[in-house]
């Protein structure tokens, strides 16, 4: 194509003829009318609003966008991320103010990583007030999305009342502009412009495109367009009947269009089956945090598969730094909002494009609860992984120390979870979660502990290890990081008195391994005493609790975190909260003594 | 006091004479040195920062602010919100980006609530990545908080890495305009010019200030001031102490400010003992959904205590617009923006001001974990209502329905959790959360459902019901909300087939009761069934696990939903997700066959 016929093609890409205008007028109002229909249907009044951005929608679906519509995951495709109840791939993570930084992942991972053409479409809604909006908007400018548009449907009701600034498209405008946005202002129900806009867009270099729309919902709807009180209101047939014949005598035309292709300029990449290089490179006996090996075993993981990216929310201690250093082009830095990052980080491995691995303090992940929970609904790849958890943080103080996040994770369907204990078992979590489907979630410690485990040593999901045992055992005591170095600690000493406990490293905490468990707690008189570094409620010994539920001769005696901790060293804390060697060992007298 | 001496008093305001300016200066050089001592003390690091606001604090401690400095928590005095480490009132809620929500409560509760004079000032630092952050700002401007004042210190550095926009204090202007504020960018060094801003700022009417302060981390320390890599090291006493006698050697005075006097308007008020005034006007057999008897038990304890206020997330269909049209003054719309919600309402429940019920949609509310969590830390005492929880929502789908919402609460220190099953004991769970202190969350549900209790029943905090019992009971059947119900149905069925089984309404699901649990299984066989619209993670079969772990002869078996819902009717979830009387049923004969 030479320039000329490519100018050429642009101004019609821009502005489409009179006829096309009418088709694309026509199909927003099929699109109304599909809207109504399913709403009546469904009981639900969520597809009401669906009727402001008719006009959008038919836009971007049939004359903006480029993608396959036989295949509608196929890489190259254009995305398009809604926070409504529509269904479209993608649509899932658009819930309540998420879209906007799942699609943020998108564009980053075609601008950066895949460096490919297609482009980032996102509509945000009534959710307009949520802060993670705000988070997303900072990124993508931050980072330059030129392949990204937002739009703004200003019909501003999601759940009931107007959201500021309402109509107000000035506010919007100054909003998206100080966020570093391309900021265009449109009549939503004008295809002409609303053509003319997003090709402008795609015009833009360095910088994300905010389009502010002024929509009603409701349009073409006598007597429901942009009136208060209907919501949650199902709409009689009659009534919807009645509308639907008033849309159908504006219908000019009967002529489809197919969306334009898209460019095929997406790598071909592999994200299956990823292979550790070498055994994890440490000494049994040496010390090392599991936060540290985590760090370096994401670094050299990312040597064998070059689309394994990490995420970080600015924060130097987590580790990411090594590689940071190692694959600079794959790591992104999120900055000090988590929620967004999380976001991101969906974004970025769907359509399983990436690896993704997304690091911060534990305590700081409970932000991003929300984003987590709609990622796995999404049966979203993507791997957390949290540091500084529990009270062996020590002296930086209770808002640090993460003492509910495995209680929040657990209640993540189908989250894996790995809590490893040592370095070796550390980078081998780090790789099961690189070849493992679904979310998946590391907890890592500060403290330096000793290595267990020899290079060979092999795990999986779902496996616990018995690391101490002895015929004589008396008790089973389950911990995992740091309190299974207590637990072993405690061993030690409690042998010396001619007193013998078992020992089980969990390793994951979900799915739990409970055969293992019942199996040495029978062998051990039916005691199991749960040592953890969190909270008692939705923990390891609650999980183990209901592990052994069912089994009538097992008893479980839970140590835990009672109570808000405070500032100290971090022994002293586990001895202060009662998850420490002494404490252990106090225990296992007790119940032996029974 | 004349209108002439008034402005002549305001002039001094502005702009303090020559020596007063010095003694802020050298009061900021005490701060300092204080900072670099208690970091050097306590191995942490993050006071650090602190350094580049010591400037800021002086002038707003010894100048601007009206306080008495020996009654920290008189409800007259300025209110002061800080993001870091530093042992003032109302500190800790200022985590990462939470500080602006709860200061807007304060803020809010002071304009509206107290009609009084105190002002609230609020110091950002490098949380502004939070989203949390623009919520807020956008909240303060919507409401005209014009009595906030918000700092934003550039310093922008926090946990590690330089947040955008660091220092460009242009960006951080037009994005604190567009949001609404009233904006002024000074040297955060300059005393003078902070004097007169902060002075500025209280004439100007129905907006609130941001004050953008271009700062420097480690201000006055060589080699630290906003260099790189110094995070997490602590300093060595050497360097410490050579610093220290560098930042004297500025010191130009010895003279000590005291801090103005406050202006004493604030209403005296009573939030303790508050009297339902009636018993709760339901009939035995007619049915409500506990979200509307919530709804209608706040508007009806509204008219009993006036410093009884509600929150709500943009919700029309949590009842609270019952509240809202009996009591329009006490009700604070707080949008789509739940953790800001939750901050206001901390803020507005700070020291004791107001009896603060925030609300929304139980699964919203898992948006605001982090805040959730750091007002109990701070051991606030707010109320929190989450409606629609679990499979029982029906229709909208798997996002609207909280299934997680027990773990989370659960997981907060001290949280008190009623999931009230019937009208009658929703209206009491309202008056013994307004009366409780601590933090509460009420979980209500959709369906419309049976009272089973009289208006006379007593209800106690930590105290469950038996709702069903005969001598020849084989199960205990524990239930809570929708679950209650269908357990009295099984309870109905089985008993055609001579089949009985006792049933618990747990009414609190922290604390639990322990000890009717204990009871009651014992006197069952042994066997217990949990049965609840809630993942098994996190959830009342968990909470009732652990309760029993140490009993033997006790077993338990948890029905709850196990895998992510899909859109449905109510019943048929309930059905399809195992939680139904046919499926309590079911289990109950597999049981007692055994």
């Amino acid at each position: 194509m030479s320039d000329s016929e490519a100018t050429t093609s642009r101004v019609h890409e821009a502005i489409p003829d009179q006829n096309t205008v009418q088709v694309l007028r026509d199909m927003a109002n099929r699109l109304r009318i599909q809207s109504i229909r399913a709403m009546c249907s469904s009981q639900s009044s969520h597809s009401m609003s669906c009727n402001s951005t008719a006009e959008i929608m038919s836009v971007l679906l049939f004359h903006t966008m480029r993608y396959k519509q036989a295949d509608p995951e196929n890489p190259d495709n254009d995305r398009f991320i809604l926070p409504k109840k529509l269904a479209l791939s993608d649509a899932v993570i658009g819930w309540c103010g998420q879209g906007l930084g799942a699609a943020c992942g998108m564009a980053y991972t075609g601008k950066y990583f895949d460096k490919a053409s297609f482009r980032v479409y996102c509509l945000v809604s009534g959710d307009i007030s949520e802060g993670s909006v705000w988070e997303a908007m900072a990124f993508a400018s931050h980072h330059a999305l030129d392949n990204l548009v937002v739009i703004f449907d200003t019909n501003c009701v999601i759940y009931g009342a107007s959201s500021p600034p309402g109509h107000c498209t000035d506010v919007y405008q100054k909003r998206c502009e100080a966020f570093g946005c391309n900021t265009y202002v449109v009549d939503g129900r004008n295809v002409e412009a609303l053509c003319q806009v997003f090709w402008q867009a795609a015009q833009v270099k360095n910088r994300p495109t905010a389009v502010i729309a002024k929509t009603f919902r409701g349009r073409g709807m006598p007597n429901i367009e942009d009136a208060e009180n209907w919501y949650g209101k199902p709409m009689s047939k009659e009534r919807a009947d009645a509308i639907i014949e008033l849309i159908e005598s504006q219908i000019q035309t009967n002529r489809n269009l197919t969306p334009n292709l898209p460019i095929e300029d997406s790598p071909e990449i592999s994200i299956g089956d990823v292979k550790m290089s070498t055994p994890p490179a440490y000494q049994m006996g040496s010390k090392l945090a599991t936060q540290k090996a985590c760090g370096l075993a994401l670094a050299k993981l990312g040597h064998v598969n070059e689309r394994l990216i990490m995420l970080d929310g600015d924060n130097k201690n987590t580790f990411s730094e090594v590689f940071k250093n190692e694959h600079p082009e794959r790591f992104i830095e999120c900055f000090i909002a988590e929620q967004n990052m999380v976001s991101v980080a969906l974004g970025c491995a769907s359509r399983g494009r990436t690896i993704a691995f997304a690091s911060t303090f534990a305590a700081l992940l409970i932000r991003a609860f929300d984003q987590i929970r709609a990622g796995a609904v999404a049966e979203m790849n993507i791997n957390l992984i949290g540091s500084h958890c529990g009270v062996s943080v020590g002296e930086d103080g209770p808002l640090l120390m993460a003492l509910e996040d495995l209680a929040m994770f657990r209640a993540i369907p189908n989250c894996t979870i790995f809590y490893p204990s040592d370095a070796v078992s550390t980078e081998r979590a780090v790789y099961l979660a690189a070849n493992n489907k679904g979310m998946c979630y590391i907890r890592t410690s500060q403290p330096e502990t000793a290595i267990i485990y020899t290079p060979q040593e092999t795990f999986q999901i779902g496996q616990a290890k018995v690391v101490r045992e002895n015929v004589n055992d008396k008790v089973t005591v389950i911990g995992a990081g740091v309190t299974l170095h207590e637990a072993l600690a405690a061993a030690d000493n409690l042998s010396k008195e001619d007193i013998f406990i078992r020992v089980i490293d969990l390793f994951t905490i979900k799915p739990l391994d409970v055969a293992t468990i019942i199996t040495n707690a029978k062998a051990t008189g039916g005691r199991i005493i749960t040592v953890e570094d969190h909270y008692p409620e939705g923990g390891i010994g609650e999980a183990v609790c209901a592990a052994v539920s069912t089994e009538p001769g097992i008893v479980v005696h839970q140590l835990a975190v009672l109570e808000v901790p405070r500032s100290g060293k971090p022994q002293e804390l586990l001895d202060k909260f009662g998850i420490s060697a002494k404490q252990i060992a106090v225990t296992v007298k007790c119940i032996v003594m029974d």
